[in-house]
């Protein structure tokens, strides 16, 4: 034992695979958790869900428990147990654990709840269970959750209502609910699971862990995860980075709004974490954030079963023209592209279609389509090269033979296998669950009960494609220069022992300054006659401030000018600002003024805070006052790579203005992601900085980026 | 047969309630049309579905059809027949209503194609049908078109593949096909329609007459209308206006994209017309316009069974955390709040609630609810005032027994039937179309198949609420000061026959201040010394621009100047002007400059113009630049109220913006609204007028709302 490594994910293995079960605290009353668990191992009555291995009833009170002679103790077994379950009072858990060390027992799932969630003797308790099965090499998944259901080997090792077909669909939920729910939702709609985990409280076995093993799993060809919480958030961000590259995960964040966030930490304890950095940290791994159990399904089935989109041109194959046209709108919502059918594909269209057909995309091949029509087209259109993914709607007539139908688009499919790898799903309106979607669902054809949600899941094909193209392509852009910590953190001791807070405008520029970051012209003028000189040499338009630390609100003093070009103008605003003052904060210093090189072009906003959670969390969007207005910013997590900017930028919605619009200036995105990657580092390797915002960056035509204004909060020094 | 009025909506009731049917051109091969319309008039091997009045089939060959003996013509029937349904081809059609007209049939349902859609001679031959019928007072559905379906009377006169359940949703369809695939989900999902109808080519019944029809339908209680182009816009605005007053109307607009819109004017061979002025004719008359097939039904769903919602606070009651956590979040995106429990709630909860419930909203009542505790909850948020709506989430675990929790909720509903209405759907994850949804649909309880459906069904509920309340609330505004129509002509006339097109900037100010716009004060100096007096009446800061025909593109020519606050600058700047001039466009001819006050404030946007199918079109919005960037802006139809007019301006993102912030001036509501009802009445009254847009038009902080900028576009003469 003593070379037992607790986080090896093969240490998981007998929870997924055990060769014997028990249950202890296994009970006769139907209404007892540990009545249900050892129903379901047994196949809840269908012999053919039963657990192929050895299940056995442990109770201390012995006696018969539906069929099974009870076990008073796992001694008493007498023979191997790999995986045991345990529904008995939390108290008497470490007892078991080290009898359960003793008769071999690996794995643990510990459904009985009142250990850390109930306060300080809990907590305690979960410690000693922890203790003796660490000792004994045991892994735990719970307290406090639903179990384990393994579908392909019939293994059914928790108390939701049922058994899902076994599918490629990894489930790992922090909600055991919401396990049940998707359980009853796979059955209704007919979809299968390779695997079903609620890790309860985590007291061993966590997210990352799981993440990994599921990973692993061959059986397992997507991932879906359901969180509100992360234990560990940087952890988890790892474990993320590392599986979405191998395999597809798509994850559900609950608790995004504040309603959403306050239900979750009442039903969880755990405080939901930012929505931002979340959103951020599944956007910087690859995973693909639902925001519906809908879609949540619909992309994990899509993901299984079949290939990532080479690209993003949707070709509609429909023998029913509304769906067909509603898809076109719902592919169109969703960002993607309706193919556009070359000649030849056309003709080869024209060739086994009624000369009625669409003659376009969507391809609609009429109401009275027999199955051969769906069969004939969906070859052609899988052979045609400027087709990246196909979705076939049918919509049942009088006329139609469904049945035939999937058969024939089945055997298209199969006929395809040597062309590229090219994803097809489907939608047979009002089908979902019947005998139909089963026979399409089980060839890997997944079928959808909407046309919208079939394009849904079609757009996660292809925005995994995408993904993974842009990982491949993914270039080392020039190492910036490095940051001199050492004179920056010289910089900012003395500032932050002065002021422990917001830093002013001439010490934000100053760091920032020599952090690398662009300024526009400006220096303290302590006279007319020197501001004057400072606005010749920086240029003209000028903007002028007064300087007077008590002057807090400096327009509504009129201690502010703007858009002054040329020396008349600047004296005579001079003299304004001071008269203002002298008026309207009568006895205020007066320190001279700030004179600025006025600049315009594109607001922008870059910045970064640090997230409770996922720490240094970067800022991009459109600034000045549309900030607040349209919250048009993008999030991500450090480490910042030059591309992970990029994307960053391309997720900004105003587009349009980035590329210059109305003698607008076009943004240099590079120039852009660079600044950010710069601010990523100076975060990184300086926690004295609590949080800064440039707030404008202004894109201008004939100087690059400029900041203009600046926000820099420091760490109150006790805190480092 | 004189007093035939063709768009009586009784003359529609033969359609629906024929006392008896007969299928013209009947068959006995499975796969022609006039098989599948018998086999489904006689229940399609299902007594219980097979129409209750005689059903007669029509085959000139006689013989004997799916056991009945066939008729040679209808006169052989010697009977009387409400209803034919025409499976014939098309040139044997008007001759056959000659002859139906005789047999005093009064309804016929052509199915067959080959009339106006396929060219010149059908079209006569479709007009030589209409004539037929007029003459012999018959109303025609068709032709091309997939039938009529009236569950409640077990009446299926289409080829449909099935025959749904009753319930209340009308389903009116452009697309036949989308009918067929509707049939199959609510079949799977376990709803019923009302009615169901295809009108196809609409060569007498059309969409208006048939949505009257069911508005005044006692059996449908929702409409659910499907559509991509309506044959007159105008008189289905009108229509919509009237029905959706007293019944909710939910619809869905195919070719919403330019993608969807290309499918759709394949298919149907007519444009799909502007997205923008079909959402504004939804949003203006009340009806709710959904964007894909799901919300389509959900909507329809919950509308057809549930009252409207008192108010948007709603209550989550759940068995399971986290489709809890996930339905708060989703109510959130769809703009609702969730209800804040009164100590009263809270305390009539704890009594009912194990000691771990969630003690607020949602509602966690715990995963091992039974049924008892879902009523008694149910019971108490049934009757709390601070509840406009509730939806009820249940997943089944090993221990729940949904069938009783469905019934406990039928029976708690029920029990508060004497309170105020409120609204109540569920969610039993997984279990749509099963027993227990089926149980609950009955119950006028609709069931859907996760919670963000079931929540934005609600959503639909309480916007329908939030409008009728809106409509009762109406207020008719002070009338505005009439438009001078006659001296608006005049002044408009010499414009038409001079230009004919663009207005220039100080003809667009005259026309626009004539109707009652308020513009920033300017004027036109013919010199120097002449601006600068100018500038001194309408008070610095001033912009200047060259008046010279030549100059189109003043800004490249630096012939603007922006922001001048004196006399010197204003000289300077003139001289400055002239010279750009003189060396940019060389003979350019000096015309003067305009001067204009120079204002700030929040811009905005307001216009109008000419959609093909409604007429005129408002917009209102965010104006500047950030018109193209963000496109925040909304439309309506004329006629505009003040009220309409209002909720155009409550349609826009930016309420941040409008309600004032970083010192931007609020903006007034109630003047920005006349303004957008003084141009309504413009551009009614004023067909010379082709667009109209004013941009920006600034709220200013001082002087109310002041016009800029503006173009007007004037109709080519030739046109009026």
């Amino acid at each position: 034992m003593d070379s037992f490594d607790p986080n090896a994910p093969e240490t998981l293995q007998a929870f997924f695979a055990p060769r014997s079960v028990a249950v202890i605290g296994a009970s006769a009353r139907a209404e007892a958790v540990g009545h249900a668990v050892l129903r379901n191992l047994l196949g809840g009555g269908s012999a053919a869900q039963a657990f192929g291995g050895p299940v056995y009833a442990v109770n201390v009170k012995g006696g018969e428990i539906l069929g099974l002679g009870a076990y008073r103790s796992l001694a008493e077994i007498g023979a191997p147990v790999d995986l045991i379950v345990v529904c008995i009072p939390p108290a008497a858990v470490p007892a078991l654990l080290e009898q359960a060390g003793a008769c071999g027992v690996r794995a643990a799932i510990i459904i009985s709840a009142g250990f850390a969630e109930a306060g300080a003797d809990g907590a305690a308790l979960q410690q000693q269970v922890l203790q003796a099965a660490r000792a004994a090499g045991i892994r735990i998944i719970g307290p406090n959750c639903l179990g384990v259901i393994r579908p392909v080997l019939a293994l059914n090792a928790s108390f939701a209502a049922a058994m899902p077909a076994a599918g490629g669909i990894g489930l790992l939920s922090q909600s055991g609910a919401l396990v049940s729910g998707i359980v009853s939702y796979a059955q209704s709609e007919g979809f299968g699971l390779s695997a079903a985990v609620s890790l309860g409280d985590k007291a061993d076995v966590d997210d990352a862990q799981m993440l990994r093993w599921l990973g692993s799993d061959r059986a397992t060809t997507a991932i879906a995860l359901y969180v509100e919480a992360f234990a560990d958030s940087r952890a988890m961000f790892a474990a993320m980075a590392e599986v979405a590259r191998v395999k597809p995960v798509v994850a559900l964040k609950g608790g995004v709004s504040a309603a959403g966030a306050r239900a979750a930490s009442s039903h969880t304890g755990s405080i939901a974490g930012s929505q931002a950095a979340y959103a951020a940290a599944f956007a910087q791994t690859g995973v693909l954030q639902a925001q519906t159990i809908g879609d949540f399904m619909a992309w994990a089935r899509a993901l299984a079963a079949q290939p990532p989109a080479p690209g993003s041109r949707l070709a509609v194959l429909t023998n029913a023209g509304g769906p067909g046209v509603l898809a076109a709108d719902e592919a169109s919502r969703q960002g993607l592209e309706l193919a556009q059918l070359s000649d030849e594909t056309r003709a080869a269209l024209d060739a086994v279609l009624p000369s009625v057909w669409s003659h376009g995309n969507p391809v609609d091949i009429i109401g009275d389509a027999p199955a051969e029509r769906f069969g004939a087209a969906l070859r052609i259109l899988r052979a045609a090269p400027e087709v990246d993914g196909i979705i076939v709607i049918l919509t049942v007539q009088a006329m139609t033979d469904p049945e035939q139908a999937a058969q024939a688009i089945v055997q298209a499919v199969c006929s395809g296998a040597a062309l590229p790898a090219k994803p097809i799903v489907s939608s047979f309106l009002g089908q979902a669950g019947t005998t139909v979607a089963r026979l399409l669902d089980r060839r890997g054809i997944p079928e959808f009960d909407t046309p919208e949600r079939a394009v849904g899941a079609m757009a996660a094909l292809m925005r995994r494609g995408s993904w993974l193209r842009a990982q491949s392509a993914s270039v080392i852009p020039p190492p910036s220069a490095a940051l001199d910590v050492g004179s920056l953190r010289a910089q900012i001791a003395p500032l932050q022992a002065a002021s422990g807070g917001a830093l002013d405008l001439a010490q934000a520029r100053a760091l920032l300054t020599s952090a690398g970051i662009h300024y526009n012209a400006a220096g303290h003028a302590h006279d007319v006659d020197e501001a004057v000189a400072m606005a010749e040499r920086i240029g003209y338009p000028v903007a002028l401030k007064l300087v007077s630390p008590e002057v807090i609100h400096k327009t509504d003093a009129g201690a502010v000018a703007l858009g002054i070009t040329d020396a008349g103008m600047l004296r005579r605003k001079c003299e304004e600002i001071l008269n203002n003052v002298k008026e309207k904060v009568p006895g205020a210093s007066l320190r001279g003024f700030a004179v600025e090189q006025q600049i315009s072009g594109t607001e922008l906003i870059v910045g970064a805070r640090r997230d409770h959670d996922f720490g240094p969390l970067l800022i991009v969007g459109i600034g000045g006052v549309f900030v607040e207005v349209y919250r048009d910013v993008a999030f991500r997590l450090v480490p910042l790579s030059h591309q992970d900017a990029l994307a960053m930028i391309g997720e900004i919605r105003a587009q349009a203005l980035l590329n210059g619009i109305r003698g607008f200036p076009r943004v240099d995105r590079d120039a852009l992601a660079a600044v950010l990657v710069r601010l990523a580092e100076l975060v990184t390797v300086l926690p004295e900085i609590a949080e800064l915002e440039i707030n404008p960056l202004v894109m201008t035509a004939t100087q690059g980026l400029v900041a203009i204004d600046a926000r820099v909060i420091l760490a109150s020094p006790s805190r480092n």
